[in-house]
């Protein structure tokens, strides 16, 4: 889509004729990407983008790199929402090819299964589940009952997903009006599942706004997870029932997470960390290996400390 | 169903043969109705009640006014569960018309659709979604796969349901008998969603026991939410993941709430509050827009201040 | 499947040809069954073991009782999940008898049956239901829409499951390698759930690993409740929203969770104890009829004068 129509479908003005294949973030954005800068704190990653084009104020383009052309408005990112709807995919794709399914594989009644969508071998696909467009499964992957997996999600190998999962749900994103309603980010991106990752029941695991939330290899994860969109949970993890992980949260390799314990959005999560049941982790962990506990979070050994000299308190 | 057949059929006594069209609280009681007084807390509103009859205990029934008809006995909540029975409408209705949808909507396979059920014009029903009898769905509205929505619910325009979401299972009401044994209070209710909402993956609203659960235009609410019911959610409010509000409480508009907090029930929460993530709500809250943090519940910055304390105590 | 046959595939040592038919816990296993012991703790278990063989380290395998076979193994916990996997019945079972259904028992569409099982009569299945092989459902039990319920599991009469509700998943168990693998403990027992039981949407409840995880008559389970493998939940519990129950707890009968409370694995709560809302066990209650708050756990009136101790920090 050209660029001048985005602007004029929106209301903004803009000579370019460039033509925009999506969106993305400051620093992914690619030469052919439009981006946006609203909250002034990712102003450096505005000087390093690569974008085509930036929603941004008039305060803050004079930061915009030369290559980079400037769609100047009051308020970029109630304008990204308004542009993403023009780039979300259909719903249901119209067109396509018929599913693939490879050999030895197992579809059950009631199952369906969208167009351009691949399926491995040696799966089992079990009744109810849905499986939308575009998405791909690897060879002996197991889709127990009434699962949902949105279009352009990517599954491994060896991997079991419990019934009542959600794979791919849009992340939980808007821009405020001024009259307040939401406008609604389409969350344009999917979810990345690799290989030998066992998932629990009724989880939800959201699609990315842009690019991927991404589950890697030998990853476990407990009944009734919730991974915001654009998480990481790298390779090793285990989430156990209930966890909560907020927006655009990295878990680096083997973090576990006890039961109802939680993140909030944009933190790094060092390797090997602990978070006990219900802990909450409100700022980044950098050193590995570390276990914490508690709602503000404490190293373990000192919550538990903290917790004699408050019960101390009754004395 | 006449009142005296009723009281006939749970082993009560009543002569009036007026005819009762549904059970109700005492001050949404209409002259055709029946009502309850349990909890002596609400003896106020016992002698406003506008109900054809009350099921009441005899130390309460002076105070009912001389045109309800109190019917004595001394569980009336244990009543009040035996003849919610008798008002239940059928799981599957046996009767009715085939359900009507509009033009441009989009029905996947596998998809039920109940009786006397309508879908409005370019919706998307996706596959095994579940739409009870008698459920209307505005225009331009998404209902994702393997969504349920209980017969009797009333969704709006341009609404976004997403997978495995339930809409009007039953609310988590019962009597206790003096052997042990918990008697069903029916909900015999419904949810009724405005225009303009989003809802996550695999939530839970659960359907009124008298009237309705509401959810007012513009709401926004993510992934493994439950809301409890009679509840009400008015306009512009967001419920971050795996909240949870307990039954009969409301959020006036714009309230917010964070990943993980609560309401416990019939509380009042002021315009425009927000409760940061793991609050807990155990008051209602009269003074709009403040924020709220923690469980007991402070205000945000005197809960910050307060963590500070106590973590002094390790020094 | 012999003892040999079964110590080759996984590449250990063992002479003797006695048939094994399951695996089990220590104190749970038969004369033909298989056994392990890893944490030292359930020594004196091993000491009374009837299991006719046992994997288990050089060090501990001098307790092993004269009547049981020492298979004798660096990482025994990592052979059982090995094991395990021959031991797991299909994921769908490829022979058996149609499913039977009891008269008056209505099936909607889209509803799915697995072989060999049996629905008693007056029951209602609504679409999109899943009951998988070998299931067995009393009468006048209601499976509402989407609801998954896995092989082999037992639901008895008069019982109401919401929709979305995953009965039977596969509890949450793996072992480790020294490589940072994990290997599946594949869950082989089911679910047994007593009569009269109540279970809200989109709750999971585990199957369990050896034997049964088990709900008895009189339960009420609210929404997304998560109930782990091989907890026993006694007659007449009240498990309130957002609760979750780590693995091989058992709650006592009449004890009532409040909403997002939780208890940590291998605990026994006594009869009538009950837990406020946000409540974390994780010790187990030996004394009846008591009330609890908090994470960590005080006794209910304790607590808030904790809470009260707490606030003071702020003068």
């Amino acid at each position: 889509m050209k660029l001048n129509e985005i602007a004029e479908i929106v209301g903004l003005e803009c000579k370019s004729d460039i033509e925009i294949t999506a969106l993305n973030s400051l620093l992914d954005a690619t030469n052919s990407e439009l981006t946006f800068l609203e909250n002034k704190k990712y102003i450096d990653d505005l000087k390093n983008t690569n974008a085509a084009a930036v929603l941004v104020t008039l305060e803050n383009s004079k930061e915009v790199p030369s290559s980079t052309i400037a769609i100047i408005c009051e308020e970029p990112y109630l304008y990204l929402a308004k542009i993403s709807k023009l780039f979300a995919p259909n719903i249901i794709e119209l067109d396509g090819e018929k599913p693939v399914v490879g050999g030895g594989t197992k579809v059950m009644p009631n199952v369906y299964i969208g167009k351009n969508s691949k399926i491995g071998s040696d799966c089992t696909i079990m009744a109810g589940a849905f499986i939308g467009d575009n998405v791909t499964i690897g060879n002996n992957t197991v889709i127990y009952p009434n699962v949902s997996i949105y279009r352009d999600c990517k599954i491994g190998n060896d991997c079991i997903i419990h019934a009542g999962t959600v794979i791919g749900s849009d992340g939980f994103g808007f821009a405020n009006t001024k009259d307040g309603k939401y406008i609604k980010i389409y969350q344009n991106g999917n979810v990345i599942i690799g290989s030998d990752v066992e998932i629990g029941a009724n989880c939800t695991i959201d699609r990315a706004v842009f690019k991927s939330t991404i589950i890697e290899d030998g990853v476990r994860i407990d009944n009734l997870v919730h991974i915001a969109h654009n998480c990481k949970i790298s390779k090793g993890c285990i989430l156990v029932t209930q966890v909560g992980i907020s927006g655009s949260t990295t878990l680096h390799p083997y973090v576990v997470m006890g039961g109802q314990s939680a993140a909030a959005g944009h933190l790094e999560i060092a390797p090997f960390t602990t978070i006990a049941a219900r802990g909450g982790v409100t700022k980044s962990i950098t050193e590995p290996k570390k276990s914490w506990a508690g709602f503000p979070l404490f190293e373990h050994r000192q919550w538990l400390k903290l917790q004699g000299k408050i019960s101390n308190l009754l004395k």
